[in-house]
């Protein structure tokens, strides 16, 4: 298994020639230079990773796990339904099965602490230090192995009831941003329940006090175990050159640690799309990272990285299967 | 072959009871209700047209035909452009063949007018009343043909040197909208071809000062052969309740003559994207129209209408697919 710190020297910054031979590449096809917007930027920024862009074989992460915070009463749902899930999941019936299915991509479902949450963060750290390296190091040690099985493209997901508290005291603590800016309805709380959990969160960052120079404490005081996990896979990806669809809030309060941890990390991360978490939205721009959809997701599990897959793969195929201006024999401008 | 006002009696209102199922149906699914987001809508949306949505077989009407206004030098492109890239069309080379294969997608490629421009409309109608009611005919016709053998889903293509011009004056006529506002640089002239294609635009709304009320003498004085034949598509779509995806700036012009001639034809569309062209966002807003992606495309050819197959398709499977809360044991909110 890589430690955290091995991981952290592998990554390295993104190959710039080859992005940019690939702009003349994708300038020689029959269309106008550029016509093809962002799915030309998405071509690139893959071969700055890959050389030749290619999404043959994408993975879904789905980390599951408990929060001890969900004791505050701030969720709409009981706690039980993180262990359900995971069985619906196993059984191929949610969500993130069916839009997997769909992008031809396989899910990695693991159990980061289900049944054994983290510790309720507004009376403790959620967990120590060590634990959140190993959860880290667990999380990158699955990408690691799917890398090694021919996994070209990761995709975030989660699942864990309470996850949004814990990301919204991420991204808080991470971005300085106020806590009622990036706390919103989760599975969908009612405004009692929503002004509830802005207080919990306000507590809990009263209590820690995390420091943002150090993204660890940070994520041991106020993260969860999923969280940690995908961390790992992002910090995977981007040391092994694998380009990681990043979904939506929680995964992305893991790219706010990942990115801290290693900045040379951003160049892997793709955002999938933008959640109606409001705390997205400011995780996102902290980042400098435009999402791709916007379709008002607020669901997790890696369902808007699921949707993704499908313009990665359209990015890639535009780059390898289209005809030239010269094979074709089509007139350029005049 | 199912005459225009025959075609137009066709039409008939979507099934809001249909729809509403759905919505019933889809909060049974195993995620919080609504967290879906606009796949949801999508999902909603559809079964209003079709009772149960599915995507098992999208078809591309891929028109292509010439533009006499190129004759005033609106474009980057030689028109010779346009035959060949039904070449390349047919050969399987360009974008548009890449993406629906990636989305099992047919093409349909038609020639409306290749090497037959429309007349030059700085100088004389692109076409008479009739010639627009025939193109638009056929059109349907090959969009009945699809449907009849199982076509679930249009997406309009089109091709043709010179069409933006044409799409502007349509756009401006239909919308009211200043020619500025809805000029854009079509396969990316500068800035002096640009300010004078607003020119041959302002000249020939002054030239034939089209009548929206008269959406036929519009398309017949300002429009392409191509685009009358996607008129046909969208009128054929909803007159048989096939979701039809609306691409770019072209095929929306197309739409704004579809609605003008059938109110009740705007539940059967769909639109794709948001196109890099200015004018698009013009025919959108006048159609009340809000699009899926928005990834700066400006290529045409169904290009984006291709992408928006997967999110419908993904649309059609979360329905179809996903385990309920009862069948998979999972609680629901407390």
């Amino acid at each position: 298994m890589t430690t955290l710190s091995k991981l952290l020297e592998l990554i390295a910054p993104p190959d710039h020639a080859a992005a940019a031979a690939a702009r003349r590449h994708l300038d020689t096809l029959t269309k106008p230079p550029g016509s093809l917007g962002r799915l030309e930027d998405l071509a690139a920024a893959l071969a700055a990773l890959q050389g030749t862009p290619h999404v043959d074989a994408p993975v879904v992460f789905l980390f599951a796990a408990d929060h001890g915070v969900v004791a505050e009463g701030v969720s709409a749902y009981p706690p039980s339904v993180t262990a359900q899930m995971v069985e619906n999941f196993r059984a191929g019936g949610a969500a993130i099965n069916v839009l997997a299915r769909q992008a031809g991509a396989r899910v990695v479902v693991a159990d980061f602490g289900v049944g054994a949450p983290t510790g309720n963060m507004a009376r403790e750290p959620a967990m120590t230090r060590e634990q959140a390296v190993a959860a880290i190091e667990k999380g990158a040690a699955l990408a690691e192995e799917a890398a090694a099985g021919g996994a070209d493209l990761f995709a975030t997901g989660e699942m864990g009831i309470g996850s949004t508290t814990a990301a919204s005291a991420l991204t808080a603590a991470m971005t300085g941003a106020p806590v009622a800016r990036v706390t919103g309805r989760g599975t969908g709380v009612d405004d009692a329940t929503w002004r509830h959990k802005v207080e919990v969160v306000e507590r809990v960052l009263a209590r820690h006090r995390p420091d943002p120079r150090d993204p660890l404490a940070v994520l041991a005081a106020v993260g969860g175990f999923e969280i940690a996990g995908l961390v790992g896979v992002l910090l995977a990806g981007a040391a092994h050159r694998v380009p990681v669809a990043v979904d939506g809030f929680i995964a992305t309060s893991a790219a706010l640690i990942a990115a801290a941890l290693a900045p040379t990390v951003r160049p892997a991360l793709f955002a999938a799309h933008r959640s109606a978490e409001p705390g997205h939205a400011v995780a996102l721009a902290h980042l400098g990272l435009e999402p791709y959809l916007d379709l008002g997701l607020r669901l997790g599990e890696g369902t808007g990285a699921a949707l993704f897959v499908h313009l990665a793969r359209a990015a890639a195929r535009i780059f390898g299967e289209m005809a030239t201006f010269k094979s074709a024999g089509v007139d350029g401008p005049r």
